[in-house]
């Protein structure tokens, strides 16, 4: 059930059995030279979506831009600050909030985004304590990273194994191309740049990083894997939070 | 040309002759109780599509969830905060110009998203001059709301009448459906609500549109009607951004 | 009755019997080569005051900067972003809201203060329903812009046909000339400018507008005209916004 | 010359020989019984008027609402947060540096602000300085509180010895009444309440001075010795600041 | 009492039959060619340990680092911008509240604080009020700066005349001293520079004060007058703010 | 080398050859019945000590205070918002590399810090990025958490099994009893609590935990596992940042 395909009172009868809502989140950023630029949006709605199905949770709008400062000096990628992706997410959950949701999973595509997202969901407790004290209703924030579960990662590496990398990866542009059959992008890719993911600013990450990939081989991609990845994660996501989407 | 499906070295070669970029605005909000909560951002989406289609231009991504305070009195209604708005708009924009985009087209399809969207260009050339007197970017904002151009309320006119109304509206219901043909729904409406656009707070809107509705007619919609609208919005935004596109 | 000019226990007074403030806003900026820089607030002072007479309605501190980028290429104009105006309107009316006042009508001589006003209230509305829910108490905002009244605007079609343009206007400059007799500038203007309302930055604003005025003929303007027009003013804001006025 | 009744090539040609400016600011807040709630707005005003008549300096438009927190409890009064007086100068200064003023001088009119005020000026530096460095504009801000000014509380003494006390004081009450003669107000006064000048918040503020004043007697006040404070308060605000405003 | 060197239950004990806190606060910023950078947090470090020693009040953590934008032009010095202390000390302020103290006491080092951390008591006391109205808690903060007490500054007199200056005075080196004996450091001085303590921006402030003191002797500075500075500091604070941290 | 116990003239020696320096930071919360509130600022004050003495690195002021909601239902508790705590940081660090430092390393005591450092670092690279672009400097900055070096987590397992928990550890207590031997605690401690991490706000937090340790067993802490403590965690962080440290 997408909250964006629903009307207002099948959500007042969603709400009357369920709190709980998932909120898929990615980022609009460069991802090498054959990945696409929304790529962890696709992938955490795709995901999402899955998770959502299986459990009959509803899932409500995809963030589309992230926390992406470090993609800056390649065209194309898009950021917002941190304080701005904070202040976004605070007035989500504050508005479900108002509705009666308890549980808010955010299922997230993009590591850029973690520190921001948690951080959001401190200053959202603390905003409530420190305006409602005892008052402030039993609201619940949670965030589920796919591409950092370990079954996901023990489905990276007996794909790709060292050549999965950290950005611009083969098991994310799987997921892309399992969304979108018609994308799949062929490029002559340079040899594996050396692995590393310490990087600092724009500047700093393009000079260790030229061509955007971070260790990764992405011509390893197949749709089919894609849809493994989906598969994997929405069953992981599930049995670890399941019982949270359920009010548990 | 999609940015999430792009990558960057084809925004890139994008770049090289072209510096204008089209980000479709939505909301995610009650539309009556047979408009989908995701209307304002359907038709927003479906509409600079088309836009990017016939002009070749670069579109980003949709932003999901606007300003839409006055329906928080509707499960499943989200809103953001004009501060946050301005903010994300603002990063946004900020963002796109240090690629070399010099020309951002808003196509919105929600009134409520209006005001913070021309403040948040205000306080980016603000701030730019502030920053970097002459030496700012020649940036050029441009927002287009598509239910508000006079083509379009030709359509409305012969189509609805006064039918039309303000929210929740045949037009926009259309355009989802034309998007959307599996989303359908049928519901029995009440008599047409007396007609006025005037309100204050969310309590105060539900007092008086007690069905989310604003003096429309949701049943005179058609997926066909949706496309003639999806049709004429873009012919008109052409005809009055078209050069704006263009760069000149 | 001038709030300025008031003592507390007057307001109190008041405050037992009517609920309801009248708060000018204006704007600090060129008006073209013989227009005063504080026309906008005099004009809405002005008016405002009439308006306050006539219905026996408190009137509060003019707003005396708005937001007013766009003319920053020209001496003498000041401005300050949306988000601070948003933040100064957002503190009036909560202040105004703790004694109870419930009404609160902004009269507004400046275009570019629209966009923020509304954020404004919008703000507000949102902080009061996030923070208090229903027991927020039930506030009323409104914005009324003088010159862009039906009205008002007749009488400028009547007066000066396309000679009224859009800024340094031979109507507001004729307000503040029945305000400041002693104000009169008579000074050799260019032929009238290509009429266009059109504009980006503030760079971009002088190089289509090189004396500050948008298509406008200020020297049609007369003390006399100015009466008339703050007259026309007063009598539409008092038929459109008396019922608010008096609480209804 | 006062900035609101000037044109933009008028101030072009004063920046041409003098690049300072002075900005009253004032409180819109309950000055006891008798007092008039515009008191500190309509006090700095005039003084700086005076200041600017005899040093041929530009007079910006008056802040009119200040820091007043602690007056809340008074039915009339207003303030802003000190975090949004704070970015309003900043703003003003902002604006005004970039025309090319360099020397702003504040004349304040209340207590309350004087935080705040010093605040801005140092956010206002800090700006700079991290946003340019040593290509930062060489800005000078001041801020001269007329009520306590040493020649000022001379007078205070001479004419009232120790009922002047702190606040709805006969010395600021004369100057209104040397402004709006025809705002004389005359009511009983309770006899002096215990002279203290220590307060909290705003409940706290009104179980000490229950009517308002803090340790003053109004009924002292009178036009004649509102025009010597102004005269003194002029005088002494030229000699202090005199250099400064010629650019020294 | 020392909050960090302090466990939970023995909070808890403590707030039973007190209600009120002290908090150092102080600066990181350039004393001059002998005085330490940490000067202003040592001191008042140790005069509020010094104070709740005697009162056995409960001292929480000192603020390291306060608002010194005007030392930036020497190596070492930090800043942080008023608008940002004034978060710093809200949050402080009502975290503490939070637990039901009452009475909040700061005791500081530098002059440069003053003005942010009072703003700060406006923005709490406001937040409060405007939230919660009648059910804000009876909060009541107070600020000591200690170098400018009477007391303290008749020892000043006494033992250093007007060689005690404005900034990297012998009284606040002779404070660190007593606190670090083993960090006196001996450095040939200029002659005293020309005294004066008005400064614009940080480049204007190194350009009238070149080795960073204003007007002072460090070099007269002893160990012995440190403990005494201490102590008469301490005392003062203590008859004067001793009836608050009681409560009464 | 402690920059409070500097003079500005051996800050501009050291960094004519270093331009590096560490930034400890901690908390103050609530450690259990035993542990002390100031536990995670002294451990991280004492590791970072350590390893400016062995790199001869500058360490800066300890932030004591971080950002600790959930620990708010436990008296003595104190915490900032995420945002400050982001706006904070951002300060120091423009400060920091006003003066040429390049490489800021912060030692952390505490885990609910990180997702606030972590974004306050992109929120400085981005607005530098965005306001200076290719003119930004060559910035680094990075965070080091000693209590989740593999190194320190190997003694832990070690030293006390899985009785160390997450929470009020044994590690930490024993680095506070190093540090500090007069503070020992020796209190009777309820058998270990069922053993999870996870929580939501401060209320669910104290649900979970009831006296406010997670997991652990601080009775096994020693001042001489305090020492081992210190001397891995630092060993360590040189070992992954002395490069960065030197520069490299």
């Amino acid at each position: 059930m997408l909250l964006h395909l629903s009307t207002w009172p099948e959500v007042e009868t969603y709400l009357s059995r369920r709190q709980s809502i998932i909120l898929p989140i990615g980022s609009t950023e460069q991802h090498g030279p054959t990945g696409l630029i929304g790529t962890d949006a696709i992938t955490a709605e795709a995901i999402a979506a899955e998770v959502g199905r299986r459990s009959e949770t509803l899932v409500g709008p995809t963030i589309p831009v992230g926390m992406a400062h470090h993609h800056m000096a390649f065209p194309g990628s898009m950021t917002v600050r941190p304080s701005t992706l904070i202040a976004l997410i605070r007035d989500y959950v504050v508005a479900l909030s108002a509705h009666g949701f308890r549980s808010v999973l955010f299922i997230n595509g993009h590591g850029g985004n973690i520190n921001s997202v948690q951080a959001a969901f401190s200053e959202v407790y603390e905003e409530m304590r420190a305006a409602r004290g005892s008052d402030a209703p039993s609201l619940r924030c949670a965030l589920s990273n796919w591409f950092m579960l370990p079954g996901v990662q023990a489905v990276q590496k007996e794909l790709f194994g060292d050549r999965e990398g950290w950005h611009a990866t083969p098991s994310e542009v799987s997921v892309t191309w399992a969304v979108h059959p018609d994308q799949v992008r062929d490029a002559p890719l340079d040899p594996l740049p050396e692995t590393s993911s310490t990087f600092f600013d724009s500047r700093d990450f393009r000079a260790r990083f030229p061509d955007g990939r971070m260790g990764s081989d992405p011509a390893l991609a197949t749709a089919e894997h894609g849809r493994r990845f989906i598969d994997a994660a929405a069953a992981e996501i599930l049995g670890r939070h399941g019982a949270f989407l359920d009010g548990a």
